[in-house]
């Protein structure tokens, strides 16, 4: 996404949002240098600077082509910078910055302790800003949710793919290779790569949220897939839980089912709740009560979902304890569970975009369970 | 590795290393906590306290029953902590504790600030310490050797798959295509996962040295590929430049080689002077001295090499401006190149275990350049 006039817009915003006082921004976020300069530099240690004319992007030598082949140089002055802050002391003196603002959400307490120390050798105030994008990356303009439809179309795909697998295949291979091979067919439809490490929990080793898949041959019972991609730097995000096999060799399958339907449930109850106006808190509670009224509160110990775009996880949180109202156009994650130690869990994730009045689903399959035989 | 005599080891050294005044730590590094615990938990914002006589180890629901079954209850109390560090303030108070030390390299200053202030308010004096394992994480012990020298043999064995393709197969994928099925090939090997992103540069495309692989179809010509895999979590890490075709279709191919002749000539002078007792920057400057010798100083832009062991990126850095003194038992990378935009780049990158009188390489595969047709 290098479209010029984004790029500006989301500048103009930037510039008028931040307090008067912190108009010099040093940012090194990678994904917010992204955000505003159209150049990814995956752990490249880039920074921009925005000041109030100017936007100028520090890169090393190892990613200066790349960084010169995504910016336009009538927008971002484009510095080599091998030498730890040393290129940016001298923009600061050249411009007569007398103060910079950090993006202290980003840096170490060891790294800022640095570049405090030698911008106060050369008189600068310092001051900080946590996370100056907070509120303008939650809420996705169209270019953003169309790709990010556009993903989660084909990441989705692949649900149709394990579906039409028979359990014979399956349980010839590992939670790992089964993990490559969905990535594998990811990256066939398009995938720049995984959003995160798939997780592939079979039987027991469902119960633990982010179980890392292993080498151990699948069984009949439970699996738990919960996977996702990343196209043109958006990421997706789903999780869907099927039985291999309708047997109770490895798994009480009564005990299974009941279970299944009741995060279902929960999380259908969930998107119907879902819209502009209600809060994170609210909606996570939604999903929480209908787990609890069915005893198993204490095995859905994790937060009912997050916000997806440039990262797999980032705000809005939808916690217990985040008391944000949900917007239009931001896109989150709905994702109830339950987790029983020794047996195994459930959880069904869904991506939508908060709507006026509802939320649309980015996937479209039933969500009556599986059976894989 | 769960060995408990080596866990233990670890934490006696790091009970001395540490200043008196330092001695009640707390960790938020994930590979710090594992090196410490054998438990690792990507992205799990777990911490770890180090008191005089205590151990205890602080991780969300969604990771509790994996560090659970890691760590050892004799040695480490593992504490369920959902609410942002009140377990961990809780434990403060009934240790009586005066004083905390931060690993601040390690958090961010936000995250600094938030627990500064509630450290205060109760009264706790804070802190803080750079990266409190630096010295002792660069020395391998036996067993860390071991699993990287294993993880070095089955990487290599991927160099034989590359050369063993015939280039019309190689030219009917893409970087990305190309990249993913040496992955694959890796996994069947035995790797849980790649160590990174693999850079699989084609042509123009390698002058770029964090090219990120593209959906295009490979070409005659350039084909840089820098690769490696994570085994029991210690990574691998190796560069090889390769030619498809011996054709001037789209490469000079005269270049090429003598660029391919002089960064291997390089990389075999710096492979020759590494040992005990040199400096990093001493070393860098002997492969460095050599590209230079031929006009290309100003082409080899990054540091020559690296530490790798739980991070595939860790001290010791290998670059001109570390005068720290390279001891036995480091493993580092040696990788020179020469970057020409426009035309296209060679590295060649090895690692190495640092000896008394020598280095021991841990690829055997020749240096001659290899053409794929």
């Amino acid at each position: 996404m290098k479209n010029k006039e984004t790029l500006l817009k989301r500048i103009e915003y930037l510039r008028k949002s931040i307090p008067d006082n912190k108009k010099n921004l040093l940012i090194f976020n990678e994904k917010n240098i992204y955000y505003l300069s159209g150049f990814y530099g995956k752990d490249s240690s880039s920074s921009l600077l925005l000041t109030e004319n100017k936007i100028y992007l520090f890169v090393n030598f190892i990613y200066y082509e790349a960084a010169a082949e995504s910016v336009d140089p009538a927008e971002t002055e484009l510095i080599l910078s091998d030498k730890k802050n040393k290129a940016l002391y001298e923009i600061i003196k050249k411009e007569g910055l007398k103060e910079i603002t950090l993006e202290s959400g980003s840096i170490t307490y060891s790294d800022f302790l640095n570049i405090e120390k030698e911008l106060s050798e050369l008189n600068i105030t310092i001051k900080t800003i946590d996370f100056p994008l907070k509120e303008l990356r939650q809420i996705k303009d169209e270019t953003e949710i169309e790709i990010i439809k556009t993903n989660c179309k084909l990441t989705e795909t692949c649900v149709d793919f394990v579906k039409n697998r028979n359990s014979d295949e399956l349980k010839q291979m590992t939670e790992a290779e089964f993990a490559f091979e969905m990535e594998g067919f990811l990256i066939k439809k398009g995938a720049s790569s995984r959003s995160f490490d798939f997780i592939i929990a079979n039987n027991k080793n469902s119960s633990k949220p982010h179980h890392v898949s292993e080498n151990s041959k699948i069984n009949s019972g439970i699996i738990l897939m919960d996977f996702g991609m990343i196209l043109q730097n958006y990421c997706s995000d789903i999780t869907r839980t099927f039985l291999i096999d309708d047997i109770n060799e490895n798994i009480n399958k009564k005990k299974f089912k009941d279970i299944y339907q009741i995060v279902k449930e929960a999380q259908l109850t969930a998107l119907s709740a879902c819209k502009e106006g209600i809060t994170a808190a609210e909606l996570d509670k939604v999903a929480r009560d209908y787990i609890a009224g069915y005893d198993y509160g204490d095995n859905f110990g994790h937060s009912l979902g997050h916000g997806v775009g440039l990262s797999v996880h980032e705000p809005p949180f939808i916690s217990p304890v985040n008391n944000q109202i949900l917007k239009e156009s931001m896109i989150i994650t709905i994702e109830p569970g339950i987790y029983i130690p020794g047996f195994g869990g459930v959880r069904i994730e869904d991506m939508v975009i908060v709507g006026k009045n509802k939320c649309e689903r980015l996937y479209n399959d039933s969500k009556e369970l599986i059976i894989i035989s």
